[in-house]
């Protein structure tokens, strides 16, 4: 699904995927930009924990963002399609000036949430301005295009990874997440080869990009990022490969980036912290 | 320090480095296919298996090559820079058609092997078409730039790597083993970042290159390899970056290259097995 379209004379809200883990303490590098980009102790953020089984997971993440200075910040609890289906749950979206998926599983985020009049609305209301950050879990979620699960390694493998459709925040890339703390590179690796329109993405743990209404994405963390652009790509094994085999891919162009480093979708450029 | 000159009309022995752990039992690829270009049953491949602790690592090579039909196979035990020194341990290399250096700790190679007679004489028989193949340590000491240790992820970081001399069969590359087992990706980057020249070769187990006279080389074995081309790198981090931090490295290309796929070392062009 493409992003909703930006209508009238309003700009996209930042699109925010963190690699999980994220530092929660007061100083926490990339909540506290989320916070402040919010709008700071005006800001009313609206958590969504339907990805986490664990019950205390909206709550936690409400605290963490008052500690942060926000005005206002709930959480929204749904377990079911039926939740995520009620009026009084849509509408609490509406006064939200920046919506916080959380970490868990990003299949109960697409099977109760995907198609609901939640996600509609967030799609909406991202395009009206409302920034919307996700982390772990929440963070893949965000694509046209997401990764379910996948098998760990290096190496790009023709049963590598598994995708299903995610909520459509952006097209431009798919994104991997904990990446090199679980060594993803090999399923993100798998996921372009399928169709190398697709820019990879991998976010190490405590490390978040904040995505522009300009498409220019920057790095935020204590980790890195991993761009796999295969732009160029001359030639990928997948359509010939056997269950199993190591792929052969050709001409991918790789960028890693740390703290401050930005990287412009459209131009599909990367740029070092200083410039 | 760079390959010893090719002289007369003398053709340059490949040089063979291999990821480690590689099959050892009939129908081995990679062995199998060392000992038939070394000449089969009129092949003698002499064994130096000083990178091993290990007693009998000699003798188990000299049984897998005598398995798979190598003419004679004999072992060279050097644990000294004087038993590296010694006339009939250099003479001893002079009737093989094939040298294989075995697994164990780079570092011992180097330290004991280095600058000897026997690692002269090493390089001169390369450069007179004698074959040479190196796994894990054995594969890692072959360049003029050696990868001793480093630590295990995706990233490059600021003190991911340690680099020493080694023995400089090839300067094209530099050469990292048991890569995608081990996660080794980011020190071979950190290696690529400290000098841009240098095109980093991560090497899966039971998989290794056939660095031909042509400097181009064929993928063969079960896994796959990695290339680093950091040619048209237009950012390293590197020289500011404080101690432990993840590197920003930007315009970087990569290749992933399994069985039969090849790789042209001075036009640093990728090509796919059916090509």
């Amino acid at each position: 699904m493409c992003p909703s379209p930006v209508v009238d004379n309003a700009q996209r809200g930042f699109v925010i995927p963190i690699g999980g883990a994220e530092d929660k303490l007061t100083g926490a590098a990339v909540l506290q930009r989320f916070v402040d980009l919010c709008g700071g102790n005006r800001a009313h953020i609206v958590v969504i924990p339907t990805a986490s089984r664990l019950k205390d997971t909206g709550d936690v993440y409400t605290r963490v963002f008052n500690d942060l200075g926000a005005g206002t910040a709930t959480s929204l609890t749904m377990n079911t399609r039926e939740d995520a289906a009620r009026a009084d749950n849509i509408d609490a979206l509406e006064q939200a000036t920046g919506v916080f998926i959380t970490g868990g599983n990003q299949l109960r985020l697409s099977t109760i949430l995907g198609g609901t009049g939640v996600f509609q609305r967030l799609r909406k209301l991202n395009a009206r301005g409302v920034h919307i950050a996700g982390t772990s879990a929440g963070a893949a979620i965000m694509p046209e295009h997401m990764i379910a699960g996948g098998k760990k390694g290096l190496l790009p493998r023709q049963n590598g990874v598994k995708l299903a459709p995610g909520l459509g925040l952006t097209n431009a890339m798919i994104i991997d997440q904990h990446f090199s703390q679980r060594s993803r590179l090999g399923r993100l690796l798998t996921a372009v080869s399928y169709n190398p329109f697709l820019l990879g993405v991998g976010l190490d743990e405590d490390t978040g990009v904040f995505i522009g209404p300009d498409d220019v994405l920057q790095v935020i963390g204590s980790g890195g990022i991993t761009i796999v652009d295969a732009g160029e790509l001359s030639y990928s094994s997948m359509d010939s490969a056997e269950r199993g085999d190591a792929l052969t891919m050709i001409g991918l162009k790789m960028h890693f980036l740390a703290d401050g480093g930005r990287y412009d979708l459209q131009k599909r450029s990367a740029f070092p912290p200083s410039d």
